[in-house]
């Protein structure tokens, strides 16, 4: 399917990474670029060191360099210059922007009278859609993801426990360095970085973004949570497994169960045409059946304390969210279903998986036992 | 040494690493956060997800959620309303702001006349003179960066050279990516990430930014750039070596002998009080005394093309450039020293350190040798 534009859209990208600069143009780069599509037409401004490299990749768009626009090169940091360049060879005065695009420059080229319009909503809504392509590419780095994931189930299926309930694995505790140590070599093997990756045993996984440190007991959940992108197409992966070793203390194994049925639930719930409050308050009732309740007191939260999940693509998180909102999925949404509990007494329980909408339901990526 | 802040200063980030924000709070979040600076006084909006990590992390400063600010959640990507709350209820009316702030976030705040300016230079100028503390967070991570060239240099020099001119390893032709999987083994066992090593041999380190692909052989350069980032501390390090592996082509080694010239006469010329255009000039000197030209045909660049370093702290490229700027260089900056040569027809040659500037010269963060 081609993908259309149908407005002049400016994208300025200081060096870092970009997900829509990346989708319209093919391209990334360490240093500043600034790029023009209008309707199908794409310009991109790079600087000299950047020019030999993008005229590879850009394959149906005009590279430019600030020479070729008459400008010596911009102090650092600073393509306000490019951007106006840019603009008046292309006769454009009136350009859509992404939230996050610099004040810095969209205040420059309104002091030259150029109208600069923030998007209502993302500047690429036809990201959401995921072509085969961009599904085969998901799929590659989610296999990555659940082969990353059975190293680390391996690990613990063969830790010992000792007489003080702490894991222990070749003569020594396991902690949840060494279990990230064993993961991230993995996704290394598959192209993948995962510069977030979470192992939180004990009670930290109470903090769902707590990455976890130190030796892990049994009886507690032990939250993997792993995020890969691939390096060569800058897809990302998305899974979570919840992992007890040994008896999980009562608790425990009772906020597993839940978790466990209400992402059952609300895999079982996703399907084009639904909406995303449907499945989200399809895995709160459940979660809510079993008796778990989602309080805040002084700030902290307890319960099911975030929504069920969220689009995957050239950004970790994207649109569709599986909130509260009225947003219906659609065939081709990639998303994670991840419900989740967090008390404070007894650490955090999360499952989760990535998932393609089909106008039947759901298209599994890669699939991961539950348990080890 | 306290490092003092003199007005109002606003952050909003999406979700992306801000070095200013970690600088200024110590907190990093995979989750939007707005915080706020006025003189030494810091206060954090982040949501219900992050507290209980923001309040750990956050040593001298106020930590809120929106719902402490009488705030429902945002819709995903929104913060403009934590902003404008959070202002309200400090009596703030003007802030400054830095270069890549949000448009749509000072779109909305000028929308309730809030005063926006963008700060004319970094927003935190203080963090270009580095602390103690600072010095050895990048010295530690510029060791794991030697740590890592040090095993790709051992490969290398293990290597045999086949009858065709190809390098071979334990069985098998050496390839670009090999050596880089094993230097990113070697920094994952430091706790550092480097999502970007750069590989680049035969002739394809003409282009400064080709992270280098296939098969290595004898004769020509072989750039390695490795710039890792400690996942603990967030500090980055940047070290390059350019390896011939057997007799290099004529061309390459006169290359090799004018940049290793180049960089030992601006390493002498680096001192405090210096101009950054001193060092980059001495390098370009050396450089041209040895036969070399910079040239511009067609977009292309060949020759010295990028200026002679960069400073390197929370941001692997920050203040100060050494570049034709009159700036002059201060104790306390740590800054990479690379110059380069680039010709398409015989590849690339960069050599580059990280030293700490002092009023007596420089000092080294961490050594290594040039050669095999």
């Amino acid at each position: 399917m081609e993908k259309k534009l149908t407005s002049a859209i400016l994208l300025v990208e200081g060096g870092a990474l970009d997900a829509d600069l990346r989708y319209l143009t093919g391209f990334t780069a360490p240093d500043p670029v600034v790029a023009l599509a209008v309707g199908s037409q794409l310009s991109l401004v790079v600087s000299l060191l950047e020019y030999g490299r993008a005229v590879q990749v850009v394959q149906r768009g005009r590279v430019l360099t600030p020479q070729m626009l008459g400008l010596k090169g911009p102090p650092a940091g600073d393509v306000s210059a490019w951007a106006k360049a840019l603009l008046k060879q292309a006769g454009i005065r009136h350009v859509q922007v992404a939230r996050h695009f610099p004040t810095a420059v969209a205040d420059r080229l309104r002091r030259h009278r150029i109208r600069v319009d923030v998007a209502a909503g993302p500047l690429c809504p036809q990201r959401r859609c995921k072509t085969a392509a961009e599904v085969q590419a998901i799929t590659q780095v989610q296999r990555a993801a659940v082969k990353a994931m059975k190293v680390a189930m391996n690990v613990i299926r063969e830790a010992e426990v000792d007489a003080r309930g702490f894991l222990r694995h070749s003569g020594k505790r396991l902690t949840a360095e060494r279990v990230r140590d064993w993961i991230e070599h993995s996704l290394l093997e598959s192209d993948c970085v995962a510069p977030e990756t979470i192992v939180a045993g004990n009670t930290q996984g109470a903090d769902p973004h707590e990455r976890g440190y130190g030796p892990l007991k049994a009886g507690y959940p032990i939250v993997i949570d792993i995020f890969p992108r691939h390096r060569g197409t800058g897809y990302w992966g998305d899974i979570t497994r919840t992992l007890i070793k040994g008896r999980p203390k009562p608790e425990v194994a009772r906020m597993w169960q839940a978790v466990a049925a209400a992402q059952h639930a609300a895999l079982q719930a996703c399907k084009a045409g639904v909406s995303v409050k449907r499945v989200h308050t399809t895995a709160q009732k459940i979660l809510r059946a079993h008796g778990f309740e989602t309080t805040v007191k002084n700030g902290w939260g307890e319960g099911f304390i975030h929504s069920t999940g969220h689009g995957v693509g050239l950004d970790i998180h994207e649109s569709p969210s599986l909130n509260m909102a009225s947003t219906r999925l659609r065939s081709g949404d990639v998303v994670t279903v991840e419900p989740g509990l967090y008390y404070k007494a007894w650490g955090g329980v999360r499952i989760e998986d990535t998932v393609l909408i089909t106008p039947g339901g759901i298209k599994w990526l890669a699939r991961c036992p539950l348990r080890i």
